[in-house]
């Protein structure tokens, strides 16, 4: 075999789109010039991914999954492992997780606003502390705030199921009590009706709720659990693949799932902010600089996302001109052996203004590529490569492959 | 989300062909001129679709679970489940179905004749009336006749099974006595045995034998079924997509799997005749009428298959020159907020006379639709676009969430 590639994947976030009125029935990488983009795609091969399934609309989480190489439908158990993953929590195989709300009850135990009048952190990480760390039953407890008046909500210990009925009825009025699905399920529910109510106890009268109530805000006095998931069994990316990885991505849910598959989570500057004021240049430094270290490196850019999700089409065209220069970049920075992917983890189209299911626009460049008929990077242009139609768990082993990393299947 | 739009499929059944000697190596639709669905392929997004799988060749019947978003290798469990359905039997989960044959014994119980000189109806459905309605040991037995000298035959009880042996030996000679494979399916072959038995008692002086007797012709004096087949248990269309369904249809097959597969049937005006002289426009019609209470109408066009089967190339062209004129009609008249797709369930091509595996033309268009390369609506124009090669039950998923009701998978 030749030697060996490193493998760079830079996943622009929400980048696929449909036609759009404000372009004249054109998508945004359609309307824009991308010289450097373009250099790639005319170089190297194209096609278009199905990240999940065709029509399927991906989250983000089952996104990275899947660009990962992971089949989403057998490891994704459900929002609440990944949520408390993607805030950062030390999740473990065998945790049974629980999305949350801060809520407001009255004195009769009734909900009255399900989201406790939209509160967010600072307070609600303040309240957290209170609930942190507590045992039932022998079973670990452990809490964490999340964007705005949500938290996430991990049981450790033995015995655990998810097979349960939310504690949030997802109305308002008294507070359900979780039920074991089956007889299983019965010690998992008595611990989140225990929790329910201490949280409660112990949010009452707290220093935060005092101070709302002063200014006549709805107190955060519940903590409501939803979506049982169990952890799944995620075989980290090194054992899968022979291969050390890191992420280089500014939004905390990206980070946490590339942790939960094994990759190492690099520390950005603080010109990465995840947003629409991102320095991508310094970015792609970062990641130029993993791969010195690391054989493989995915690199999260979020801002076109942002623009789909504010439905700002033109907004979005500015922001490819900018990932375009970030791809010029990273065209006369990278080393010579490297297998370099230009991809989105989904489409976010401008005028929907949230993720769809249709496929992305992917290129592959390597020095020894195929070249095809593809030269402009964009939806059409990368549909009309040798590379067809591929699913988004199919990326990783064509790069594995392409940097002459694959195990033979057979003599 | 933006707005939800509503979804129609017109399925030019066998539409698709192979190069054509008659046509100079071309195929009808790339030998005719069609304007209208050129519109549609130069505005929206093509591809071409395994309807099933590469080479397979598609039935009517697996075709359109396909399409309506069933895996038919999960989901069709035989021949004699869905054409009971198909003729217009009411089947329930659990049923056990067969086909059968109206066929010619001696009075040695040998059969002579496995078609009874292709007898059909009426005298078929005169027969059937004779035998429609019994109980063998606590099991309903119904019968319908078919097309020729088919019929379907259908078991509703408790303790069938479907595992057992023809009763139909597809041979002349002795009637063969069906049998049990395995334990559990000794109680339905002794069904389907004394059946066979008083079939034959109770047509064998049957007015329509007498008559058939004095001219000569085979009587049809036995009714023998092979094919058992489990009726199995499939998802309602509502239930799985959440939308109203319905189908706009002619021939008796595609109005049954619809009908199984939750879609209400409309009835259709006697112009819409389900053959060649079916009025194409007043169809549309009935289907854009349907939309205004419908959020998904399949419409189905038998013509194109019927010319196939034919071995009518050229008079495939003229049919296409209709379907070509009833997609002007559907332009003009369609509303704003529909996803729009011309396809095909199978192809019929011309030189073979019976369904083909090779795969058909798709175009999506819908306003927002991603325009692509391709311009001409033909097996290889479609091939340009950049929907690539899909398979028939990822058509629906794709088209749903074009009409932004997709549900997201994932955070």
């Amino acid at each position: 075999m030749s030697a060996v590639k490193k493998i760079l994947f830079v996943v622009m976030d929400g980048l696929g789109d449909r036609g759009c009125k404000a372009l004249g029935g054109m998508t945004p990488l359609q309307a824009t010039s991308t010289p450097n983009l373009d250099w790639f795609t005319e170089n190297g091969g194209s096609g278009v991914m199905d990240i999940i399934a065709p029509g399927v609309r991906p989250g983000s989480d089952t996104a990275h999954l899947s660009l990962l190489g992971h089949d989403p439908y057998e490891v994704y158990t459900g929002r609440g492992p990944f949520e408390a993953a993607g805030i950062g929590m030390s999740v473990k195989q065998g945790d049974v997780a629980f999305r949350c709300n801060f809520s407001t009850v009255n004195e009769n135990y009734e909900v009255t606003d399900r989201r406790a009048g939209r509160i967010k952190a600072p307070e609600t990480a303040e309240l957290v502390k209170s609930i942190n760390g507590m045992k039932i039953k022998g079973v670990e407890i452990f809490v964490k705030e999340g964007t705005e008046h949500r938290a996430a909500l991990l049981l450790r210990g033995k015995g655990l199921v998810p097979n349960i009925t939310d504690a949030d009825s997802h109305n308002l009025g008294p507070v359900a009590a979780s039920e074991g699905k089956g007889k299983k399920g019965e010690f998992t529910a008595s611990i989140i009706n225990e929790f329910v109510r201490r949280s409660h106890e112990m949010m009452k009268d707290h220093p935060v709720n005092l101070e709302r109530r002063k200014k006549g805000l709805p107190e955060a006095n519940i903590l409501l659990p939803r979506g049982a998931g169990s952890f799944p069994k995620i075989r980290s990316f090194g054992e899968k693949n022979g291969m050390t990885g890191a992420c280089v991505a500014g939004v905390g849910m990206i980070k946490g799932i590339c942790g939960i598959c094994g990759l190492d989570v690099i520390d950005l500057p603080k010109e990465c902010t995840g947003g629409l004021d991102t320095d991508m240049i310094r970015k792609a430094d970062v990641a130029l600089d993993a791969l010195q270290k690391y054989d493989f490196v995915l690199m999260n850019i979020k801002a076109p996302d942002i623009s789909g999700h504010d439905r700002a089409a033109e907004q979005k065209c500015e922001v490819i001109k900018r990932l375009d220069e970030m791809a010029g970049h990273l065209k006369d920075n990278m080393p010579s052996d490297l297998v370099i992917v230009f991809t989105a983890d989904h489409c976010t189209p401008s005028e929907v203004g949230d993720h769809s299911g249709d496929p992305v626009p992917v290129t592959i460049y390597t020095e020894t590529m195929l070249k095809d008929e593809a030269t402009k990077f964009s939806e059409s242009g990368c549909a009309k490569g040798s590379i067809g139609r591929i699913r988004g768990y199919d990326l990783l082993p064509i790069c594995i492959d392409l940097a002459n990393r694959s195990e033979k299947f057979g003599a």
